[in-house]
């Protein structure tokens, strides 16, 4: 068997390959472990609760509408350790760089990892450089790698039946910004990436009720993730349509594209499922920060499987796990 | 300015680009950071201290006499710890992978590196996949960053006027071992990369002695490692030739291609320096480890600068670091 594009696309085929990838047996550290498939690992060090993750990053072009490659790079890695309830504290950056890459652009792709960095209070501690010859590589992959330390650990397989689901903002912007960008729409300005580093909402949220599971809708977007989400748990979600924050703008050219805006990455967002005694304290801790001020609720969780969205017109249709992003190099 | 091989040689070339990529005002989480260039991070968590590395591997061709890709990633990042003093307990293994890459060769890939980190009990407990279109990557990528927990940590800047250099085994297999399978050089099959997770070979090391300061010479070699170390610590290295453990078949490989076996990758290596009275403890504990049989006590610590060897004839010459390590792709 051969790689193909889509075992790296974040939806069902991906399965396939990562059934391959994960076959280690020494998988953990004695806490939550490589075969949890979490946004992150959990270890025990003293008594302390080691939030660990890593992400390589590949998304092209390197600067688009709303970020650029660094932006990306310290958000993503911020983002898996907030989803697992994790403080950011260091991170490293492994650089591969083609032969030829211009240094200004290294310098621009710096400063904006180290602004992304001041946001949250992380740092960039530790770090590798390699480059290879023309041919060998087009542009640059930035692998980072984090380090949390977390109170409290969420988990992405924590729903309930009974919970409510919460969206922390619009759906779709990241990948429809890439697209329309790459696809030289004259909208494509209007449609900006939504990445961000999200410790500081989600610590509000954390502080304001209780969570049972978060994760952010990366690659596969909202379909994805809420689709991992009910299944780890075993339970039936209802998303509300109406209920769900997209923007016009993404509406449109996702129309354009032939694209499901709930199927492309987002950058800066999370899915949460909350104790709906608790839904509107969380509500309003997301709109209280510059990152969550579209956040909404959008369904919610009972007892069966599947994921079922109840349409503006009234009738039914399921959610389904995309088979993989149908953008590439989203991320 | 654009970025040229020699930017990722780990040589004085290297330095250039440094100077730009570690340009992070957020570089620091309390311990050792970025700005020390050291193998890895120190970051104290509670009253624990955690060491964290990151290193991306392209090694070309990816499985090579001695060892493959997945043992390189897994060592290479087990090594960096150990260089700090720290004992590895997680890794992470993100991997970016070209488009109709083989997936028996992954699976022979993962199970390279489940052995590796079996024999120092670390696990991968968290990962990342990528596929990239055809023409965009030559074979594949895979980074792997490291936690480990330091009792003690151990700086590759605290060489002292009195200190015995000790290398823990024979220096040039690793470089040589590349060059001369690329090269199809009959005797390439001699000569085999060292490739080795040390943690086990440092664990007994650090129990036997007092050692002041460590380093793997990996890219740039010996040669580049020992001119880090001295001109870190503001001393003078004198190394005698004669003493230094260099296999026949790789002098004779090195004359050949007209390297200098001191300036090329080793990957299972150690140099330290230690207290004159703890040498003989350290070389015994050293030489007990499957991989430090070849340990020798290779040079001397005093005031001043610069690193000379005494050669066998007599004379004297300065070891220079290397504008970069002559063979490309070795780790």
């Amino acid at each position: 068997m051969k790689v193909n594009l889509m075992h790296g696309a974040g939806g069902e085929v991906m399965g396939e390959l990562l059934s391959v990838i994960t076959k280690f047996e020494n998988n953990n550290a004695g806490g939550i472990g490589l075969e949890s498939l979490d946004d992150g690992a959990v270890i025990p060090v003293g008594d302390q609760k080691i939030v660990f993750t890593t992400d390589s990053h590949v998304v092209h072009p390197i600067f688009f509408p709303g970020g650029d490659i660094g932006r990306i790079a310290v958000s993503g890695t911020v983002n898996d350790l907030a989803m697992m309830g994790g403080r950011p504290i260091a991170l490293s950056c492994a650089m591969v760089i083609q032969e030829g890459f211009d240094v200004a652009d290294l310098e621009r792709i710096v400063a904006s990892m180290d602004a992304a960095l001041g946001e949250v209070g992380a740092s960039i501690v530790t770090g590798d450089t390699k480059v290879l010859e023309r041919g060998s590589l087009d542009g640059i992959v930035i692998n980072t790698a984090g380090i949390g330390v977390a109170n409290h650990v969420v988990r992405d397989s924590g729903l309930l039946p009974g919970d409510v689901i919460i969206s922390s903002g619009t759906l779709g912007d990241h990948g429809l910004a890439i697209m329309a960008h790459r696809e030289g729409f004259d909208l494509g300005e209007q449609i900006r990436s939504d990445v961000a580093p999200l410790w500081g909402m989600v610590e509000k949220a954390l502080a304001a009720g209780d969570i049972h599971a978060m994760k952010d809708p990366t690659r596969g977007g909202f379909a994805n993730a809420i689709n991992e989400m009910a299944s780890k748990a075993g339970v039936h979600v209802e998303i509300d349509e109406e209920a769900l924050p997209i923007r016009t703008s993404v509406r449109s050219a996702a129309a354009m594209l032939g694209i499901d805006p709930l199927e492309v990455a987002n950058e800066g967002k999370t899915i949460m499922g909350v104790a709906a005694d608790d839904a509107e304290a969380v509500l309003r801790a997301l709109r209280s920060h510059k990152y969550g001020k579209d956040a909404a609720i959008i369904g919610r969780v009972t007892e069966g499987s599947g994921v079922v969205m109840k349409t503006k017109i009234g009738g039914e249709r399921f959610i389904e796990a995309p088979i993989g992003d149908p953008v590439p190099r989203v991320c």
